[in-house]
This record gives C-alpha cells, sequence and structure tokens, in this order.
C-alpha cells in the first residue's frame, strides 16, 4: 500500500483551502494515510511535516505499520502531545474534522494549548479525508474485490449446508468460521440471519430461532478482509413459496437489478434510489421499502456517499457503493437483495456476483 | 431487564442538577436506559416525557424492544424531530454529551431549532449516564457473569486444541466459532492470537503465522452475550521455557494477583495500578509495562473506570473491571494475564476464573 500519494492529495487539497495543518484522529482516517491500524492515534499534518501519536502499548506495531509520518510514542497523553507539536510547527492554526471530533475532544485541544491559542483549532468546512476516501485508489480496489470476493465465496460454501431447523446463529456461525479460515479479520458487522417472519426486520440479527420448512430466509454478511469490508445480501426460500411471496421476491429482484443497472459516473444517487423505488411503486410495494437503496462501503462499513431520495452527490469514478433495495411486510416476511458496485468510467461493476436469481431450498 | 428504575435514577440526577430535559445519543446509553439497539437513536428525556426517535428500517424492533419512552418513527430525520419534541416540550434547555456528541452533531442541532434559541443544547457538566452505567445493577451483573462464565468455556474448550503449527487466525476462528455456538451475538474486540515473538505486541491480533514449537501464546478475546462484554487474556507456553520465561511469567502472575487482591470499595484506581506496577518494579521488568493495567467493561469494551496510574477514582460496589498488567520485551516475547473483576461489598470477585497458573503445552 502506497500511503504517500494519499497524504500528497491532501496536502494539494489543504493547500488550495488554505489550511496549514490537520489534526486527523478518526482512525479509518489514520490508517488510510498512514497505515496504523492502533486504537489510539492523532495524526497531525502540516505541510511539510506529518507525526503519528500513539502510547506505549503499540511501539512496535506503531514502527511496523506508519508510512509517510512519524511515529511519537507519547509518554502520558498522545492527545496532547499532538496538540503541542502542531502549536509549536509555525503554522497558524489547525483544522479538524468536526464530524469526527466531539464536543469534549475539541475542549481537550483547547485546554492543551496556552490561553492566548483559543482560536488555533478551527473546523474543517469539507471533511477533506473523507472526501478522499470516496474515490478508491487502485490499492484498495484490489483489496475491496477480494473481500467482495470472499463474501461470495462464503455464500456460496453456505447454502448446501442450510436446511430447516437450523438456529440462525449457527448459520451465522458457519459464515464467520469460513470468513476466518479464508484469513479474514472479523465480520464487518454484526451478521443478519432473518428466517420466517423474522425477515421483514431489515435489521434482524441472528437468533436462536430455528429456520423453518417454509419461508424466507435473509443474509446480510460481510467480511474485513485486510482492513476493508464487504457487503452483501442474499435472500432465499425454503418450501414452496405463495405467490405472493414470490411476486414480491421477484419486484425486489427487479428493483435491484434497476439500481444497479443505474450506476454510472454523473448519475446523482436520488436518481440510483429512484431507479430501485419506481420499480416497487409500479408493483404497488414502495411503502414496504422503508430505507434507503445503500450506502458508500470501505475500510469502514457505511461511507459516503448515502444512495437515498434526496441525495444530489453525483457518482464518479472509484467509488463503492452498495445496492440494497427491500420489502419488509410486517408480521409476514421480507425480501432484500444486496450487491456492491464500483462505479467504473462508463458504468459499474458488480464486486458481488452471486446469482440474485431465485434459489429454493 | 427492568428499565424504569435505571430512567428514575437518570430523572433524579437530571433534577439533582437542574437539568430539564436530556438528548441521548450513544447508542449503548440509549440501549442502558431503554433497551432499543437498532444504529440510529436518539433518545429525548424530560422530567416526565421520554421518547426514542429513530427510523423506517427499525419499525417493529424499536416497538418491540423499547421500554419506558414512547417510539417515534422519524418521516426524515431521527434526529431532527428528536431536536423539535424536545424544543416544543417546554422546557427551557436540553444537555447533551460532550464527550459522545461531534461537533458537527452539535451544529446540527442548533440549525434544528429556530435561531432564537441558539442556547437550548448546553454540554453537560458530568456524564450522567456514563456515571450511572460505572455502577452495574443487578441485571446487568447478571449478564455480565454469563458472558465472562462463556469466555472462559471458551478458553478451556480451546486448550486441549492448541499445538504448534496452527495458525493464528485458525486459533481465533476456533474461539469464535465456539462463541456463536454458545449464543454469543460476536466478539467483543478482534480476537488477539499473538505467539512467539509477536507475543511481545500488546494488542497482536491473529494473523498468518504459525503457533511456533517453542514459545509464548498470548489469547486476548471477549464475547458479546445479549449486550455485554467479556474480557480476559491467558498467555501459555509451547514447549520448554528459558528461565528468563518463566520468571517473567511468575512476575506477571504476581503482579495480576496483587491487583486483583487490591480491589475493593474505597481503593483509588490508581492504587490497584500500582499494586501490580510495583511487583514488576521489584522484578526489574516495570519499564517493560507499558500500558495501564485496566478498564472498566459492560456494554462497551472499554468503559470508566481506567485503572491508571493517574487515576483518583474510587472503586465502589457494582463496578466491573479488567486486571491485566503485561510485560513485553520487544522482538523476543511479551506475557499478558487478564481477569474481569466485580468490585463486591467487601473486596473483589474475578469472573473470569480460569487458572492463570504456568500452562505449558
Amino acid at each position: 500500500m502506497n500511503h504517500a500519494p494519499r497524504l500528497r492529495r491532501l496536502r494539494r487539497q489543504m493547500k488550495h483551502q488554505g489550511i496549514d495543518s490537520l489534526l486527523v484522529t478518526h482512525l479509518p482516517d489514520v490508517r488510510y494515510l498512514c497505515g496504523f491500524t492502533g486504537s489510539n492515534a492523532f495524526l497531525a499534518i502540516t505541510a511539510s511535516r506529518a507525526a503519528m501519536f500513539t502510547d506505549g502499548r503499540y511501539i512496535a506495531q506503531a514502527h511496523q505499520e506508519t508510512k509517510s509520518a512519524r511515529v511519537v510514542i507519547a509518554a502520558k497523553s498522545a492527545r496532547d502531545e499532538a496538540c503541542h507539536w502542531l502549536a509549536s510547527s509555525g503554522v497558524s492554526h489547525c483544522a479538524f474534522d468536526p464530524e469526527t471530533t466531539t464536543v469534549a475532544d475539541l475542549a481537550h485541544y483547547r485546554k492543551a494549548l496556552p490561553s492566548g491559542k483559543r482560536g488555533f483549532f478551527q473546523p474543517l468546512a469539507e471533511p477533506l479525508v473523507r472526501n478522499l476516501r470516496l474515490i478508491k485508489d487502485e490499492d484498495e480496489l484490489r483489496l475491496m474485490k477480494q473481500a467482495a470476493r470472499c463474501g461470495v465465496e462464503l455464500f456460496h460454501e453456505l447454502l448446501p449446508q442450510l436446511q430447516p431447523g437450523m438456529r440462525e446463529t449457527a448459520v451465522a456461525a458457519l459464515l464467520e468460521h469460513s470468513a476466518r479460515a479464508r484469513g479474514a479479520e472479523g465480520m464487518s458487522f454484526e451478521t443478519i440471519v432473518a428466517s420466517g417472519p423474522r425477515s421483514a426486520l431489515p435489521h434482524g440479527r441472528a437468533t436462536a430461532q430455528r429456520l423453518p420448512r417454509k419461508g424466507f430466509l435473509t443474509l446480510d454478511f460481510g467480511v474485513i478482509l485486510n482492513g476493508y469490508c464487504s457487503d452483501m445480501t442474499r435472500t432465499v426460500f425454503l418450501g414452496q413459496p405463495t405467490r405472493r411471496e414470490r411476486f414480491t421476491y421477484d419486484s425486489v429482484r427487479e428493483a435491484q437489478q434497476a439500481a444497479v443497472e443505474a450506476v454510472k459516473p454523473g448519475v446523482s444517487c436520488g436518481e440510483v434510489d429512484e431507479a430501485a423505488r419506481s420499480v416497487l411503486r409500479k408493483a404497488g410495494l414502495a411503502e414496504y421499502f422503508t430505507h434507503s437503496t445503500g450506502h458508500g462501503v470501505g475500510l469502514e462499513i457505511h461511507e459516503a456517499p448515502r444512495i437515498a431520495a434526496d441525495q444530489s452527490q453525483v457518482l464518479l469514478p472509484g467509488m463503492v457503493v452498495t445496492i440494497e433495495p427491500g420489502v419488509y411486510i410486517a408480521g409476514h416476511f421480507g425480501v432484500r437483495i444486496e450487491d456492491m458496485v464500483v462505479v467504473t468510467r462508463d458504468g459499474g461493476q458488480v464486486l458481488t456476483p452471486a446469482s440474485t436469481g431465485w434459489t429454493q431450498l
């Protein structure tokens, strides 16, 4: 992973916006910029220097992982030492990301400096690092493809093992064990295994409930592989469906395909959302599609952009988003189908190419 | 789980501090107060009313889980609707927790109200909900004991399966699969499996490295069971140790026992830290103990209090803390031993009673 170009791009943006220093504290941002993966990190960046402050738990790891920034192991507070370093580095101000800095953090930063420096820390007008992370670079796309492929393999391995009577948690355990066996660091969120009427819960985490003889089973899961998250959902059927169940599935599938096909550079996130929603509207199911169509994914499971009705953000090559419409009929059943899609130069490429066709067990 | 007494205690604190309303947004705090476990929640509390705002993904789940608060499914923004509800509820101010509210969140809250209401949102002087959560109630202690016991069982099940040549990730996979089989929702942090020289990394997450024929193996892991986190560490040895390795282990064990024995009501966290540190100082190993002795644990893996040198916080019955001194000799080996300990009326009770004796495989 080559971190130097990322830091260069960031500094170009900083210069462009008249920002002479930046304190990065959101851990995925720190990892993105300098590679460090520890749980305590303050990355201080000026036009010419960068220093990553952490604590004594990470002496060896910080030196091993950190690129393009000097490592400082703080004797007491990594936060305070980063603030002092910035204040004495000859810059007039330091920017911070208001989206990932708490009100208390900011008070601590200010307290670490002499009282004459009250105005030293200023919120960014734009989330500079998040904006960089919106467009995945080649290293990232390679890793994201691997993570997505891992998810698809898990699903294919799981399918023949599914049968009525298994507990939802046992299904989750199978997925998660296979993920580890394929080298994943863990799952990117708590695995959703929602069977029978529970499939009507958009976020139905695995419970002790047993898979029914007849009904939908929604599997929504992701791995973290080399730091990057995958995310996919498939809904399969056990037994014989009713016509309504089959119609609902086919409608969601059509909506999902329409949104996947809508993905291309220049299209707004709102338009992609509408592509899915309009199919469900025609099918008379729009009122049961109670969430947005998708979200960005990368080092974090939920990143920008949001694929939702009110979003004017335009898709650009290198963005990776999920497309996951669903229909949830409370007390009865639900269906969701989700793929990860990378925006290419002239369209979109599905990174999770498991069939979305009707699957009956 | 009885949430009403928690809300009563909170309201008593609010009244005591002259706070007429509170906006709770930190998800573990929301879960603690009203039971809702979704990923989007704004819990608004006045002296007589409480409302939990979430979105359309959680319609069924919110009504099922939420106790002691009215559920509101927001049409657009749960955040904005919570702000409006508070502003029109007849209170003069609303408090928020500055530790868990970002600078951007606060700007959004203020923007949601008419400009005359700029001073409506005020930071809490004390973290009211976190202070309540510091002392676990009976329901919580029952669940934490179950989670801790689950961790011990995993360790005992794992031990006979360990052998040289296994990958660290395979060890993690075994632990995690057993955790799921015992009903855990997941792991409370990325499992640490650090073997051979990697044991010198305090946070050595499992890698593809194979367990050596000779050397330490540190296992630091926790489950989430019914929402509550367990946390324990054991370091075992493969093959025959050198005298230095054995001496180091015995010293860490003695330090850990000393700190566990120091746990009782009225003792400060700093004193508990010193109990461990002084043993290692006498053994000439203090410089290799590069982190603090422990931390609180509960719905989150890291909670208050911190068991560290500078902490004057006094232990009180119902607190649950980890005691986890370690010694890390970079490039060579490391040892850490960790238990969860609940502060009782007259001392401390170890919740993770797996032997800390020298274990050679």
